[in-house]
């Protein structure tokens, strides 16, 4: 099977119709916002294109794509291939040292701010565990609790702690390999980080950090402080005992675009710690079921598909919630076909059909109103359903004690 | 042996002394400064009256003075006696509480700026010592490699590790009971603490901060994050492993009065975190050879007495640079005296000559001109080579089996 040749091509797609969406919002005089809290976007979707200027990142091209699937060991995912992983930082040259012998591992994590997970948030994790097997890379991952508590009035260090484990599992379910992953809570691992978290706060002063993340004078000292706790994991000698031998290791982080803010500051204090920079792959927001100028949100049930939502609470969920593009009568949309631009099955088939090909003729047929919403939606349904059910099924698997051996520090293969 | 029953008397003097000072010092318009990290006070030292009021502390008065000795296990230590620990928050209280059968702890620590550690960096150990046996309680004591590491631009954390170590050895040859001590480097402990850390940094604001410690925009994050570091301690709760049984026990704080500023702070959040305000007991500083208008400095070796000096060291340096407020002839002098408000020997011996009769004798002959400086001088060199020596000999039994011991969580009796 020769996913790698048909794209570049796709990719290509999705670039042009960037631009053109670009073109459009420009016009419309969208203000889009896009920082570590908060995203804001247009009411056809974030300008990722803007978003790659002004963080000042790259994007990642055609025949970084291609040379990626040239190194990777198992069939490039149709994330990279589709551009749903679509900007780095210095990928380019890791990917170069990796072909010359250089290994690199692999950091992510997520703040566990509630007990169930949803699809967006799956999806550096999904990123990760493929980058884990495609170039046989040690992971940490990290859950910032301290940082959820910090910044949630309401929230307890016993619910944060909750909401951690059942985060952990839900990581775990996604297929990392237990010998090469470390997963750690900040709570329970700051202790081996502090050294370099001291070095870090050490050389960043408040206004730095109040410039790249907004704080004010009332913003509290745990806030203020939190951006070395982030930082830390991008050094390999925050890891002691999993990278014994190896003392300065590259490092690659997958995360969601928002998340750039901690690591250009992380990238920028590297060298004055005579630490490697490490490299960024950064994804798109899955967008809201409400529509393309949101995020999937934890706080709205229905902006999202859960973890543990049911076959029929997913059902439910597409078919009245999910905002469509189509024509308001039949009649219409058999004249004038869908919007694809703003249409949120199709957008979300995009990125969860793992067949291509089925993708063009649905974007074909749909556009030009040949095929109904209700059609699109019931495929969405059935490939989501299955998704959800097969990590459910994961999870169930794991227990205490795979917990346990994936959250203690040790030497990563 | 009644040593409790003249002390109050000398108490007595001393505060009429201060007042003295203060009138005088008001005439002269000192603009005196006490925070953390500076001293500065007028040619005749430091105002502690005034500094009792600006911090809006307490004066140790003679029945709490009475009352310590009635229930302390062994005679009242000069120190208190003296009044050279002078200030207090809520220690009348404490000894209440005791006094009905509930115990405390003490905390103390000392930030490990130095591998050589002066006379006056012993005061609170030996006090907190002291303490220990006349009250039974176990000790934690906090060496803040942390805080040293992110105020001094050019120290590494392997040189702050070093100091941290040979400043332990010191401590813990003031005579600590190896049952009931507990000395950790933040380096090393943070993580059982970082819950509490987390917790104290969540209500703390930088405006708050600010304000108590003089941050600037340009302090770097680490210093503006770290006086929840220094508070955690002040709850038992951040010692999970040490109070096992015993959730929330008070706290007692022995400490030079510069310090009031982080215990202010954490008696403020105490109810917000449902833990026990912390009592403290405050010392004044021991003041400079050179002067009293400074405090002993690490940084200019002739202004102070190390517990690595020689008997010779010691006895250069009293004669040399110890200041003498005798008159600058024999026949001046033995016609107007020394001025002893100023004369550093004679507050050497007020602080470490164990024999109160004989202070009086010397305050008498010294004062009236009939003894010589030289005199005073030969008594005073006297008194610490013998306590430099026996400190150098306890030193020297600690081997690094016992400093672990110290340094490891476990329950204290």
């Amino acid at each position: 099977m020769s996913n790698k040749d048909n794209l570049p091509k796709e990719n290509e797609k999705e670039k042009e119709k960037e631009k053109e969406n670009k073109i459009e919002e420009k016009e419309e005089e969208v203000k889009q916002v896009v920082t570590t809290t908060k995203v804001v976007a247009g009411k056809e979707g974030v300008d990722y294109v803007k978003i790659v200027e002004e963080f000042g990142m790259q994007l990642i091209t055609d025949p970084m794509i291609e040379k990626m699937g040239k190194l990777s060991k198992t069939p490039l995912h149709h994330w990279i291939k589709r551009g749903l992983f679509f900007s780095h930082r210095n990928l380019d040259q890791l990917l170069d040292k990796y072909e010359k012998g250089e290994p690199f591992y692999l950091y992510t994590g997520r703040g566990p701010s509630s007990e169930s997970m949803h699809l967006g948030h799956l999806i550096p994790f999904m990123m990760t565990k493929w980058l884990q097997d495609a170039f046989g890379c040690p992971c940490v991952i990290q859950l910032t609790d301290d940082e959820k508590f910090l910044w949630n009035p309401k929230l307890t260090l016993e619910k944060v702690h909750q909401f951690m484990i059942e985060n952990a599992k839900d990581i775990i379910a996604c297929g990392f390999d237990p010998e090469k992953t470390f997963i750690f809570s900040d709570m329970n691992y700051i202790g081996e980080m502090y050294p370099n978290i001291c070095k870090i706060r050490k050389i960043l002063t408040f206004n730095q950090v109040r410039s790249t993340f907004g704080f004010t004078k009332s913003s509290n000292i745990g806030q203020i402080a939190f951006s070395a706790v982030q930082a830390a994991p991008a050094f390999s000698s925050s890891f002691p005992k999993l990278f014994a031998d190896k003392k300065k290791v590259n490092c690659l982080i997958p995360c969601a675009v928002d998340q750039d803010p901690y690591f250009r500051l992380t990238r920028d204090i590297a060298p004055k710690l005579k630490e490697k920079k490490p490299s960024l792959m950064c994804s798109k927001f899955i967008p809201s079921l409400l529509g393309l100028n949101e995020k999937m949100s934890s706080s709205n049930p229905n902006s999202a598909i859960f973890l543990t939502d049911t076959p029929n609470q997913i059902r439910n969920k597409i078919n009245k919630y999910a905002f469509s593009g189509g024509g308001d009568t039949i009649e219409e949309h058999r004249k004038n076909g869908a919007n694809l631009k703003v249409d949120i099955p199709f957008h979300y088939l995009k990125i969860f059909h793992p067949d291509q090909e089925r993708i063009e003729q649905i974007r074909k047929d749909y556009g030009s109103g040949q095929m109904l919403t209700g059609e699109v939606k019931k495929e969405l349904i059935s490939i989501l359903q299955d998704i959800v059910k097969k990590h459910q099924e994961n999870r169930k698997a794991i227990t205490d004690e795979v917990l346990q051996k994936f959250m203690t520090p040790r030497q990563l293969v």
